[in-house]
């Protein structure tokens, strides 16, 4: 059996393929008889990853054949979809779950409903919908899968928004809910303040009358960095080298000690966010950007009865708690609506997703989130 | 106001100096007088520290005058006290809690009734009791303290046991039994193994049918060490340059992966516990012999969804769950007297307590648990 035919025999108990790969697959004999008695999607076209590698080497956009769909079958026609550094972790295959190749990219996104399945009957054709929980390559012109993944959305925000839902506001909102119990006028302190998680922290923070200590790297722009972050509503917020003092905590004037702090960095960023928690207090790691590990005296665990843990979105989604996934996601887009909740983003044309591509993975210089649009 | 009267000033107020330390307080004529209308206990030596600093060198014996009883005091004749490396923080001053000084060093340890204030009823001449929870100053020969401090215990065991069983194997059993829920049939690893709380926690483990993997620092006299502990109940003992392999769980044979660990050491050492635990495992931080600090990648937090916290008794002590400390304790002395749990201590005599604050600090070479036998 050559490559080729065992690559193909995979994709077809793939579930997140759903259009398949190869020209070579529409044109074996069974399919094919299948295909003109029932209804097709138009083909799709998609970013896809044959082996793990550097995304910008392994990557590809190709047009897949269009494919049959079954009765509970909805086919999406895809508006926007992010490139998330864990999208390109997947790729590069570093990642714990590491998606049997070829596979399509991308995890979350939003689409507009084009065709339906004769028992569908919770969707109708120019509906917004998003994948939730999110499981499927998104980085394609078209969707085709079973009615019950698809979550009905309301028209009234930006697609870039609902194509941005689920990783970031999601995760910032469920470190804040699910970790600790704050309380209006509790204090949180994160690091990489400016990531959109960071700044998703700040905002949800604000709206539950918690106050947020934010810490940033050293750069040119600070005093634009801070003003921004103060906009969305930030308390305080400080360099890594304002922090090097002898005593983080004689800055936080009459705010209360942070009773939960937030690490999407490592190193020294880390142990400044610990530095600042009070007696009893969590720090959740959620992400390492500068490749550093966390460093924790023996006496912090003791006497200072810190907790350090982490979380992972993808776990949670596996989780009991997932059922709430999609009541929260309507919470967010609520807010979203409402003109209460924003970050920046860049809007690219797929056609353009080489160039996005290198975007997301900084080769290009700094950019912000890159969003597909299709 | 001299330094002296001050430091008498203070004394008059503080809870664990149950003698007066200085002739001049029982000479005031106040106190003299209503001296004679009430019973009085016997002086007292006691090994006392005026200020902070090496113990060695601020500690020294003194005699303590008599002091009076109130009707619901007891007079207890210590009859041991250990010398943990907690009193020795305490005397250093390195301590989070401070004793104010002069103080007399030691934090549990136990003695037998000596004399009852008349409103005394739970308790007889010739009790053993032990100060519970533990809260002062017991390297003395005679301690006059409420009641309600006192527990009385069974006579059926060694004085040394039921001098240490408070800060040791009490520490073991709340870090088995309140942090994790474990079965019969669950692993714990844990690091300085050959520690009292290492050789207790091996034991408890395996009366609740917990097996145990052991880490030891690399010595001489290895094999000796590993079957001592094997002998205690350990499953899997190893050194650390045992563990200098790539992936330690291929050591696990059928054992399942460990879901707590204990970590008394830090550094590498704390490492190789987490690299044993299996996803969604705690490990529990209560000492830090190394002196080195704790380091976890941020991965570790975020995908292996590690937990890591600390455990420091004293806390414990004033929580809600501290009620349960005279139960815990006499399950404890129980499994003593029935011969199913058993460390080795080094008995001294008070009069050579010199010796054995040096011992204890280390400063005349490797000696086990220093036990004063008053």
């Amino acid at each position: 059996m050559s490559t080729g035919s065992k690559a193909l025999k995979a994709l077809r108990g793939q579930s997140w393929f759903c259009n398949g790969l190869l020209p070579v697959f529409i044109r074996s004999p069974t399919v094919s008889i299948r295909a003109f008695s029932a209804t097709m999607s138009p083909p799709s076209k998609a970013a896809v990853y044959e082996q793990h590698g550097p995304p910008d080497k392994v990557t590809r956009v190709i047009e897949l054949s269009p494919v049959e769909m079954k009765e509970n079958d909805v086919c999406v026609k895809m508006l926007a979809a992010p490139i998330n550094p864990s999208d390109i972790n997947r790729i590069e295959g570093v990642y714990p779950v590491r998606p049997q190749v070829p596979a399509i990219g991308g995890y979350e996104g939003v689409g507009e409903v084009h065709s339906l399945g004769s028992a569908v009957r919770g969707l109708s054709i120019g509906d917004w919908v998003i994948p939730s929980p999110p499981s499927f390559g998104t980085w394609q012109t078209y969707i085709v899968k079973e009615e019950s993944v698809w979550h009905k959305i309301n028209k009234d925000i930006p697609i870039e928004y609902a194509a941005t839902v689920t990783v970031n506001p999601l995760t910032a909102l469920l470190m804040l809910e699910d970790v600790v119990k704050l309380n209006s006028g509790d204090v949180i302190v994160q690091n990489g303040a400016t990531s959109i998680v960071g700044q998703c922290i700040i905002q949800l923070a604000r709206i539950r009358g918690i106050q947020s200590i934010n810490i940033i790297r050293d750069r040119a722009d600070t005093e634009a960095v801070k003003e921004k972050l103060r906009k969305l509503g930030a308390d305080k917020v400080y360099t890594e080298s304002q922090l090097e003092v002898k005593n983080v905590k004689d800055l936080l004037g009459d705010l209360p000690e942070p009773a939960l702090g937030f690490n999407c960095v490592g190193g020294n960023s880390a142990s400044l966010v610990l530095k600042f928690l009070r007696q009893g207090g969590t720090m959740v790691t959620y992400g390492g950007m500068s490749k550093k590990p966390v460093t924790v005296s023996t006496s912090s665990f003791i006497f200072k009865d810190l907790v350090l843990r982490g979380f992972w979105l993808q776990k949670w989604m596996s989780s009991e708690r997932a059922k709430d996934c999609r009541v929260l996601i309507d919470y967010l887009l609520g807010l979203i609506s409402k003109g209460k909740f924003k970050y920046e983003m860049e809007l690219v044309p797929f056609d353009n997703f080489d160039v996005a591509l290198c975007k997301a993975l900084g080769t290009l210089g700094r950019h912000g989130k890159q969003v597909l649009i299709f």
